[in-house]
């Protein structure tokens, strides 16, 4: 028996407690959590066959007290020893794509970041927002075959595209690949088609939160997305980091969202606060070159979820939706490169280079904290991925 | 023993063998075969477990020398004489959902349907089609988790709308609640993150053929859809028609795309001929209102597969993509009450009453049929709905 250590300042301290998959050299995908620098191996901690699954979902799927009950439990276990044989070295351990996803949804709730996208997209347009904007959570449906975890390569993709003096599409690598530092959300459980989730609903169906980079290639995106949106400029990769920092564990970060004018429509109002203090960073071959402030989002999460399912849409364990780019009023909080170098233009530094675009062999990653009790603070830990050639 | 009697001209001879999922009242769903008005239990014919599966995933996963396999040893059997508790009559079974959708993709390959929308929903462009319409199957992605089969009834959605006299968006039970006549297309072995599938490798990866309703507020979608495409207009409910046909069931049906002009890119060329002479009905409220073509389609379902995959994204068993709406240039051949109606300006007789979009209580079947070998001809059934009200 063992107490776990956990060293001064972790972000993953008793108040976090993120849930994830892993694995050793000599054994299979299973459930765990990080603590400190260690993983507990849920399989052997409980007495439970959902913490035996290679994704999260089966235990997602039991509800929220059962979210609770296991948190507590975790809380009272580590507070004491635990048995050797369920806690491994973070160093030791391979982590995997923590959920299976159902259907995987994209928003688009800051307003910064439309702001600009609307500017660079469609500069004749005198609003850089379209009228409905500040009525809805903007959102689309992406691919779920291709969410994968940190680690994962990303291969550069190939499509068409047609530059503004193109006479004809060309076909051949993406030369404006991108990124998109967001915050995704994971349903754990759904809601039956035909029903309604309401904005207070929420936290008895989100399980809780990752990092996800909605990698995008502009280029592709520009020719294709009129008029029924983004496809294969987005569908070759999101990455989601392999953490699942469960609702619970970001009480401290629940703030109001910017007003909202004009009033949303009844269905998107709650009385819960579901603004969130999360700050991103975003790494480029190791140096920040953005600080994106998920508090500066327009929308909530819960009321994407609640605009997703107020048509009756059903909704199911593992859902993700991811919150759209997140950027700030700076330009050093802009969480996409077409943003943060204005379509190419304006290149920025990274270490002795400069880029615009992401360049083969170039790594990303972005991390993110939120408060905790007291002053503390928890992570989510980080997506990381590098590119490779077409 | 019993011979399975094939009533003569049916539709479902043994050039057919479309395969379902089917339950009976004492007995949990699995894999059958539809021979003339019977239902073959593959469960009792076959020593394979993938028959006893909910889905047909499993079987469809095998492969293509799996599939060609069981269909010869299906037309072997139904030749001679098969066991008694291996028959069911049509009438004495309940048809499920065939498969369980993994990414649904909805692609827009009418020339017709796509010329008839842009000029409903965007007037003012002098071009209805835009510019990236020939040169690229465009395409969205559409929720799997409200993929549902015949006999489902469909709740109408709620959602915001905006006329262009609105001064601000309403809520409410959509006023333009629509349907869209399509073919879906069923992926059997899909293909890894980062490879692509050429339109001749079509065969090996798709398993077969459903007729597709791709359920849309007009309402709804004229407002959310710009700039990221269809959300809430379509995400509420697409119904399939519960019997796959084998794409070997359609090697008389294939036949050429219309011409493709400009030429299309390499990557979406192929030497076979993946144009299909399918043949559909839509019947409102028992009242047949439309027959559109499927041969009248610009882009073929290899076309669709190849583009799907051809920036990486993978493939799995259990995707699903539809054709978009199969409008000919007739009137009388278009897949979408909005076409049908001219945006609701010209009503359309449903036996004694008129219809601009569906009302409470309105019932819709979808059926289709293709040439088989010798003259015959296949079917794929129908798939049928009604409409509840919000």
């Amino acid at each position: 028996m063992t107490k776990i250590a956990i060293p001064e300042g972790s972000l993953f301290g008793p108040d976090n407690l993120p849930y994830g998959i892993f694995s050793t050299a000599d054994s299979e995908p299973r459930a765990g959590v990080r603590v400190g620098d260690s993983v507990l191996d849920l399989s052997q901690l409980f007495d439970d066959i959902v913490f035996a699954e290679p994704s999260l979902n089966a235990f997602m799927a039991q509800g929220r007290a059962r979210w609770d009950e296991v948190r507590a439990a975790l809380k009272t276990m580590i507070d004491g020893d635990v048995a050797d044989d369920a806690v491994y070295p973070i160093a030791d351990v391979t982590l995997h794509l923590p959920i299976e996803v159902a259907d995987y949804v994209d928003f688009y709730a800051s307003e910064n970041h439309a702001s600009n996208l609307g500017r660079l997209f469609r500069p004749q347009n005198p609003d850089p927002l379209m009228p409905n904007w500040k009525h809805l959570p903007v959102g689309y449906h992406g691919r779920s075959s291709t969410v994968v975890t940190s680690g994962v390569d990303i291969v550069r993709p190939c499509g068409q595209r047609k530059g503004p003096n193109d006479e004809a599409p060309v076909f051949g690598p993406s030369i404006r690949l991108d990124i998109e530092a967001e915050m995704g959300f994971v349903v754990g459980v759904g809601s039956p088609m035909g029903s309604q989730i309401t904005p207070d609903e929420f936290a008895d169906h989100c399980f809780g939160a990752v990092i996800l980079n909605d990698w995008s290639a502009r280029d592709i995106q520009a020719w294709e997305y009129v008029p029924l949106g983004p496809n294969l400029g987005k569908s070759f990769a999101t990455s989601i980091s392999p953490w699942v920092v469960p609702l619970a564990a970001l009480e401290a970060a629940r703030i109001d969202t910017p007003v909202q004018d004009p009033e949303p429509l009844p269905y998107l109002k709650g009385s819960e606060k579901w603004g969130l203090d999360i700050d991103l960073a975003v790494e480029w071959n190791g140096h920040i070159v953005s600080r994106p402030p998920y508090a500066q989002m327009y929308w909530s999460p819960a009321q994407m979820l609640a605009h997703t399912s107020v048509n009756g849409a059903a909704t199911r364990t593992g859902d993700l939706f991811g919150s759209g780019t997140i950027s700030g009023p700076e330009k050093d909080q802009r969480g996409a490169f077409i943003e943060l170098t204005w379509g190419g233009a304006e290149p920025v530094q990274v270490g002795d280079e400069t880029r615009t675009f992401l360049e083969d062999g170039d790594e990303i990653a972005i991390s993110a904290t939120a408060p905790g009790p007291n002053g503390t603070r928890i992570g989510f830990g980080e997506v990381r991925n590098r590119i490779l050639p077409a």
